[in-house]
């Protein structure tokens, strides 16, 4: 602490590592003592923002000043930094995905444990306001008994070309994006999910994952289907939500979407739609006078909520938000759709 | 014949079966000669409309003026209705589906081989231009090697009232809707499927099924999702796919829609995108510059087709166009999903 202020050092200051290195300048209860990174250009990158890079990894953790080490490296030396950092009696904020496995994970929440320090990881897209909004639409029971829900995240740039395309330092849209939007899902549906199936595609890219598709069949029935595309040159809908008396779509992140519910079932007077080749009842829309369009009820978000909630975590005043037993469970799905997409098969689950 | 067209006689004049008499009247080749319904109101409305109807399906069947039977009953009397109609030497054309399972469906077969006569199913959502459309920018490669196809229809009126909601009359949108998408898309691919995922819901209907997601997944490795829904209130588009090079979309029957295609893959300004609770590259959309968004390349088409045909078939002048072994193949694929989503598991299939 230092004028009232945790001190926090960055291991990794890449996009993610400045990303939070801005935000934080904006939360009062916190500040950026320091940063480490093993490039020089990145190091010269502190200094140019006021920020005394440490000389080594080992320099930072010798350093009592610094309370919460934030690790914001490539995926694959997690493990070692939060280790090494709860060891050295440090509280830790670690970037997603937390680590490659449930079993290097197990052993980041032992180093934990042992110590006694925070170890939280950065699921921030919890704060992400089409994701609250939908979260809303769903526990206020606004279109009735949810039965599928869709989430989407198209792009067309393929795999960044940095690390993120490399296996060995945890590359692959499944454990960049699907860790989001899995942890979305874990957190709104509170049932167990009984099977997985999942497809990967490799269309930019062989090495790694450059996109996928899973089903999730939830206890009550319910299907989720979540898919992240990296060579989608035209985007399906960010959020597409079916109950049981309406639908909602949140078309993208800037909150443009809508909910419509049927408001007279009994309607008969159906005109048929004629195609070049046939027509149909069935799939006739309905007439303006049996539906109800609605806006979407907008929750607002701030993401420094994440920060202050680990810095009054941290004093004992609030439990944390983001829970170790929540991040193991989406490590284990992800690994249960990299095994349903390799045998080929659905995979039971919980 | 008779004024040198092919006398055909309606069995079954529901909405279906005068969907065909209203078609016939725009046909050189066919005349309408005749109708038969279980129903005295639909043998009534056959009066109002200037066709005599049968007393019975025998008296139908005896009269040797018919060239042609046209099957418009509900789905589980195809069979009687079509074997009878081939034994007593007429020529045979059947609404889809083509009847409730592939046992069923091979005696129908047999029954057109021991006769010589032709038996033809209504396959007739091969000619809407939605299909005709996506599929040139399959054959045509306009988006490079497809990945991923997704073909929806979507409506929001539950199953229609009648026998289509019951199972014991082959109801359900598998049978109803499914089949039309799935010979769509086995017309359009040339390779063999390998295996079948699918799920059935329940949302409006305990007793069938009231729309299905199925996964078909391709001997290159192509994948295709086909999907119908009945509680849908919001539709997703008619058509996805997904190319190397670039996306399609048509929304609707409309052929609302555009194709979206890769410039320049070497951009690297990339301004990321913000959201409430992070940033993305990988998801940050293109600039102008490096795609090119191109109006979809409308198929027009003529159902008359159909129709001309059967008779140029009949005449010995063509080939017929839906063939048998493509009606087997979609009503073993229906089997498939049906096994898939009972079971709980992908289904290998061919």
């Amino acid at each position: 602490m230092k004028n009232d202020k945790f001190q926090l050092a960055i291991v990794g200051l890449g996009g993610m590592g400045n990303w939070h290195r801005e935000l934080i300048e904006r939360i009062d209860c916190l500040e950026v003592c320091g940063s480490y990174d093993i490039r020089e250009e990145r190091q010269e990158f502190a200094r140019q923002h006021g920020i005394t890079p440490y000389a080594s990894f080992e320099e930072l953790l010798a350093d009592p000043k610094v309370d919460i080490v934030l690790c914001a490296t490539p995926n694959d030396v997690h493990k070692e930094v939060v280790t090494r950092s709860l060891r050295a009696g440090k509280n830790v904020v670690c970037e997603k995905p937390v680590t490659l496995g449930s079993k290097d994970l197990q052993e980041m929440i032992d180093a934990s444990k042992e110590t006694g320090k925070l170890f939280v990881v950065h699921q921030n897209r919890r704060w992400d306001e089409d994701y609250l909004t939908i979260k809303k639409i769903y526990e206020e029971h606004l279109l009735g008994n949810v039965y599928r829900i869709e989430s989407r995240v198209h792009g067309s740039r393929g795999i960044p070309g940095d690390w993120r395309g490399e296996k060995e330092h945890g590359g692959g849209m499944v454990l960049d994006w699907g860790v989001h939007i899995l942890d979305q899902i874990c957190m709104m549906i509170p049932e167990k999910i009984k099977t997985v199936y999942a497809t990967l595609t490799h269309v930019t890219n062989e090495i790694v994952d450059d996109g996928f598709t899973t089903v999730l069949t939830f206890e009550s029935g319910l299907e989720v289907l979540l898919e992240v595309g990296t060579n989608n040159f035209i985007n399906l809908p960010r959020w597409y939500m079916l109950g049981q008396d309406g639908t909602a779509v949140i078309e993208d992140w800037e909150l443009h979407g809508k909910i419509v519910r049927a408001k007279n079932w009994d309607e008969k007077d159906v005109v048929p739609v004629k195609t070049a080749a046939g027509l149909t009842k069935t799939m006739a829309p309905r007439r303006e006078d049996t539906i109800v369009t609605e806006d979407l009820p907008i929750v607002h978000s701030d993401i420094r909520d994440y920060y202050r909630n680990v810095c009054a975590c941290i004093q004992g005043k609030e439990e944390i938000k983001v829970k170790l037993p929540e991040v193991m469970r989406v490590m284990r799905l992800m690994e249960a759709i990299f095994e349903s997409a390799e045998k080929g098969q659905i995979v039971s689950f919980e």
